[in-house]
């Protein structure tokens, strides 16, 4: 049912420094830093061969990777997204499974503008698991 | 400097269940477990279209995930690593930028029989990160 890694996200406390470490130590393609409100989150993207990571920063009030932040205040892998045809027909599956998807269960547009879910950590070796919609 | 996303680690308490989780509940493409007596971990690969995911579970005494787990019951994400051309230029730089290797800075032959290293989590966003030359 999975397909592709989308991303690896990793929740930073300083934007700026994880920049200069992902761009300056480590040499790898960073964009700029793009502020997505609806999502809580300020997002740079970096492009790897085969896939992305995405550093994802607190922006306004109640982010929904403070409470994260507060808990590994040096940052670290929030989670991480696979790529499903058909995004009903995975929560469907995994429902009938057992597994939990988190909030309504009804899939949100997500940063990359496609449709999203994300699935309860501890159904999954304590990962958060984002399924985007290819 | 850094290449492809290699794998990204998910240390696990149950493999039976993890592999459940990812063979069964998430349809993918996983291997049968592995021994790695040399590095104190049994591995599990699952096979992505672009990357893959390994699930790590301790073996024998004084396994290097033993620690992560005590901390994180229910598991969670270990490691990622990065391809690199050359690790001993990696390397050099790296440290040139301030950035710490652990251990002796000297690399090992990792579970892919590759010379890897892995770099202090502080200096990288809270991550702990992997350098194999690919």
């Amino acid at each position: 049912m999975i397909g592709r890694l989308n991303h690896v996200a990793i929740a930073v406390p300083d934007l700026d420094a994880a920049i200069a470490q992902y761009r300056d130590t480590l040499g790898a393609d960073v964009a700029a830093p793009q502020d997505e409100p609806d999502h809580g989150v300020t997002v740079v993207f970096i492009t790897l061969p085969n896939t992305k990571i995405e550093l994802l920063h607190p922006l306004g009030e109640g982010s929904p990777i403070q409470g994260f932040l507060d808990k590994n205040p040096s940052g670290g892998i929030h989670h991480i997204c696979y790529e499903v045809d058909d995004i009903l027909a995975a929560r469907d599956k995994l429902q009938a499974s057992g597994a939990r998807v988190l909030g309504s269960g009804e899939p949100k547009i997500g940063a990359h503008g496609k449709p999203v879910l994300f699935l309860h950590p501890k159904d999954f070796t304590g990962t958060l698991v984002e399924l985007e919609q290819a």
